[in-house]
C-alpha cells in the first residue's frame, strides 16, 4: 500500500499566526483514495530546514505533498530547496515565463524582476498550472517517489491538488491495484471516552480492519470507523457491519452520524413531529438558544428564548415565584422546574428546557459548587429534572450544560 | 537564544479529521516569551513514530512540547513512547493514582481498570495536573532538554500550558540572558483588514523592528507589535512607542489590548459606570447574550435577554406592535428600534440592544437579502439604529451582528 507524507512550509506557521489547515485537507483527501498519510513536517522558510524535511518525508512516504514558499518574495525558497534536494540547479523555463507574464497582464498588474523566479524549475521537474494565482506548482520524481509542491494559499492549493495532483496519483495507484477506504463517524453523547471504550470492548484495538478510533470534544464522543478493502463496496459493507455492531453496544448514546450536531438531530426530530420548543436559561447565558438557532431553519420549531440572568427576570418573565427562590435558591431543582414550566406555558410551546446553575469561576460554595447545574425538560404530561456537576472552566460548563439540555430533550422525543 | 520544537500526536490529525490548532497556539505563546519554534512534527499513535519524532524534535529545540495520546484508550501510547525515548520504564505513581481516583469521584463517574494507565510515569518524570480533565501531563528533562507532554484536547492543553509549562520555561530563560521579545496586541473592531493596513501606512513592512503584523478573525482585527531588543525594558519602550503611534492612526477602532474581547471591554465599562444592559435578539438567536455572559461576573450588569425568534414572541415579550410588524416587517429599522426600546423598558435597564435580520441561508429576497441586519441601541435619552449587510454564512452573519451590537454599545459608553 502506498503511503504519503506532507511538508508544510512557512514562518507564519511556526510563529502561530496561521493554523495549518492545508495538511488536514490534503490528508483527508489522500486517505479517501486509499493513501494514508503517515507524517507531517512543518518548517520555516529556510533552505536547509526544507531540504532536511524533504529527506525525512521521503523516508516515510511514496508520495510527498509540499505546500508553501513558492511566491516571489525573498523568503520563499521552497523551489531552491527542492533543486538542492534533487541535486540539480534551477533553470529558467521560457515558456513558463511567457505564461506568467500573461497571467500578470490578465490581472492588469505589471510583472517585476523579482517575479521571474517563479519561471524557474529544478532540472527534470514539471510546472503545475496555478489557475487562481501566479506561482506555478512543481511536480518531480526522484528515486521512485513523487513530489508535488503546491502554493500555501488554501484556495490555490486545493484547486491545484484536485485538478493536477489527484488524477496522476489515482492513475498510478489504480495500476498497482490500490485500496478503497470508507470512513464513517458515529456521534455519541452522554458518556465519557473511557466508558464508551469499555462498552465497545476490544474493537478499538490497533491493527484491526476496520480501524475504530475515538475522539472527544466538549462531551461529544466521535467513533471513527475506517474500513479498508480492495474495492469500495466491500469497504462499505465492512463499515456498515461495524456501525451496526457499535450501535448495538452503545444504544441511545449514539445520537447521529457524520458531521451531525446534537442541535441538528433534535431540530430535525422537532420539525418532523411538528413540535415547538422554548428555552429558559440562567447560567448558560444564551448558549442553548444559540446552539438551537445555529441550525438553519430553526424558526420552524424554536419560538421563544429567555436569558433570565437575574432573579427578578426569572420572576417577571417566567413566573418563578419569589418565595420559591427565597426558599430553595435560584440554583435549585425547584427553580429549574419552574423555569421550564413557566417558559413552556408562556411560549405555548410543546417542550421547554430550563437551566440554572453556577458557571463560575466565583459564586460557588460547599453545598453548591461551581459546575452545579440543574436542567429541566417540560412537556404537557411530565417534567423531568436532573442535577449535574460539570467539570472545567466557565465556558466548558456552559457548553456542556447546554448540550446536556439538548440531549435530555432528544431522549424524550 | 533558546529554541523550541513541537510534536503533535494522533491518528485523527494524520487522517485529517482534526485540524491541529494546538501547534499554532503553542508556538504563538512560546514566541511571545522570546522562544521561537523551529519545527513541528506530526505523527500518528504509533510507538516507534513517536520515539523518532522525539529524537528529531530534540535535535531542533531546547524545549520540546508534545501534545496528544495521553488518554486511557489502547491507541494512546505517548507516555510509553517517552519512556522508551528516555530509556526507562513506566512506573505506577500511587499518589497520582489516588488523585485520578479522586477526579473520577468528583465527576460522579467510576474509574475503570483501563484508566489506571494514566497514573504511570516514565522514571524521573513529573506529573502535571490536569484541572479540566483526567489525564495528567508529563514533564521530563533529558540531556539538557526539557520535554512537556500535554493532553490533545485544546482546553486541557491550554490550561496546563499556561499554568504549569510557561512559568518554569520563563524562569529558566530569564537566567540565561538572551534576547528579549515583547509582544503587544491591539484589538480593533469596525474596519476591515485592508482599511486598517491603509490607515497605519508602511509600518507593516517586513524586517522592521518592532515587527507589526495583523490577523483577522470574525471582524476583529488584531495588530501584533513584536519588539526585539537586548533587554526587556528597551523592548517594552519600543513596543510602547509603536502602540501609541498605532492608537493615534486608528482612534476609536482600537477597543482593547492583549486577549481582551469586546464583551469584556464593554462589560468592564458597564460595571464601572454601574449601568445595566438588556438584550433582545432575533436573527442572532442568543449569540449576543452568550457573548456577554461568557465574561465572568456578567451578572453585575446583564439582567434580561430575550430570543424573540417568532413575531408572536416579539409582540408578547417586547411589546413590538403587530401593526408595526405588518407594515414594515420583522426585519426592519422600526422593529429593531421597538425591540431595543421594549427590552429596555421591560428590564428597567440603562441600555438595551435590539437585533433583527436575515441570517440565512434562506429567507432573503432582493429588497432584504441574506446578511441584512438592523441593530438598535437604546438608552434613556436616545435610540440609535444602523443597517448592515454582513457577508459570510449563517454562523458568521450571526457572530458579526452580535459583535457589531456590542461595538455600537461600546462607542456609546
Amino acid at each position: 500500500m502506498k503511503k504519503a507524507s506532507i511538508v508544510s512550509i512557512g514562518n507564519e506557521l511556526l510563529s502561530g499566526q496561521i493554523v495549518d489547515t492545508n495538511a488536514a485537507y490534503l490528508s483527508e483527501r489522500l486517505l479517501s483514495i486509499g493513501i494514508p498519510v503517515v507524517s507531517f513536517y512543518t518548517v520555516g522558510d529556510d533552505l536547509d530546514s526544507i531540504v532536511r524535511a524533504l529527506h525525512l518525508a521521503s523516508e516515510d512516504g511514496d508520495i510527498i505533498v509540499i505546500s508553501g514558499g513558492l511566491g516571489a518574495t525573498d523568503d520563499d525558497v521552497t523551489r531552491q530547496a527542492l533543486a538542492k534536494f534533487l541535486g540539480g540547479e534551477l533553470q529558467l523555463q521560457s515558456e513558463l515565463l511567457e505564461k506568467i507574464q500573461g497571467a500578470f497582464v490578465c490581472r492588469g498588474r505589471s510583472m517585476s524582476e523579482r517575479d521571474k523566479i517563479q519561471a524557474y524549475m529544478p532540472e527534470g521537474a514539471k510546472a503545475l498550472e496555478n489557475k487562481l494565482g501566479i506561482a506555478p506548482g512543481i511536480k518531480a520524481g526522484y528515486r521512485g517517489k513523487l513530489f508535488f509542491i503546491l502554493p500555501g494559499v488554501p484556495a490555490e492549493m486545493k484547486e491545484m491538488f484536485e485538478e493536477q495532483v489527484l488524477p496522476p496519483i489515482l492513475s498510478s495507484t489504480e495500476d498497482s491495484g490500490g485500496q478503497a477506504i470508507v470512513v464513517r463517524k458515529l456521534r455519541c453523547f452522554g458518556a465519557g471516552e473511557s466508558a464508551i471504550a469499555d462498552l465497545v470492548g476490544d474493537v478499538m484495538k490497533r491493527g484491526r480492519n476496520p480501524l475504530i478510533n475515538c475522539t472527544a470534544e466538549h462531551g461529544v464522543i466521535t467513533l471513527h470507523i475506517v474500513a479498508a478493502a480492495k474495492d469500495k463496496s466491500t469497504a462499505e459493507q465492512m463499515a456498515e457491519k461495524d456501525e451496526k455492531m457499535l450501535r448495538k453496544y452503545l444504544g441511545e448514546l449514539v445520537y447521529g452520524v457524520g458531521e451531525q450536531t446534537l442541535a441538528e438531530v433534535v431540530g430535525e426530530e422537532l420539525a418532523r413531529q411538528k413540535k415547538t420548543i422554548a428555552v429558559a436559561e440562567s447560567c448558560t447565558g444564551g448558549a442553548l438558544s444559540k446552539l438551537i438557532t445555529d441550525v438553519a431553519g430553526a424558526s420552524r420549531y424554536f419560538t421563544y428564548g429567555w436569558v433570565t440572568y437575574s432573579d427578578k427576570a426569572k420572576t417577571s418573565e417566567l413566573g418563578v415565584s419569589k418565595d420559591l427562590i427565597e426558599k430553595y435558591g435560584a440554583v435549585s431543582e425547584q427553580a429549574a422546574k419552574a423555569m421550564a414550566e413557566g417558559a413552556r406555558k408562556r411560549a405555548k410551546a410543546d417542550f421547554a428546557v430550563g437551566i440554572t446553575g453556577i458557571a463560575g469561576p466565583s459564586g460557588g460554595n460547599e453545598q453548591k459548587p461551581v459546575g452545579l447545574v440543574y436542567i429541566s425538560v417540560s412537556a404537557d404530561n411530565y417534567t423531568e429534572i436532573k442535577r449535574f456537576i460539570f467539570p472545567g472552566n466557565r465556558q466548558l460548563i456552559q457548553f456542556r450544560a447546554a448540550l446536556t439540555g439538548l440531549n435530555m430533550l432528544r431522549l424524550r422525543l
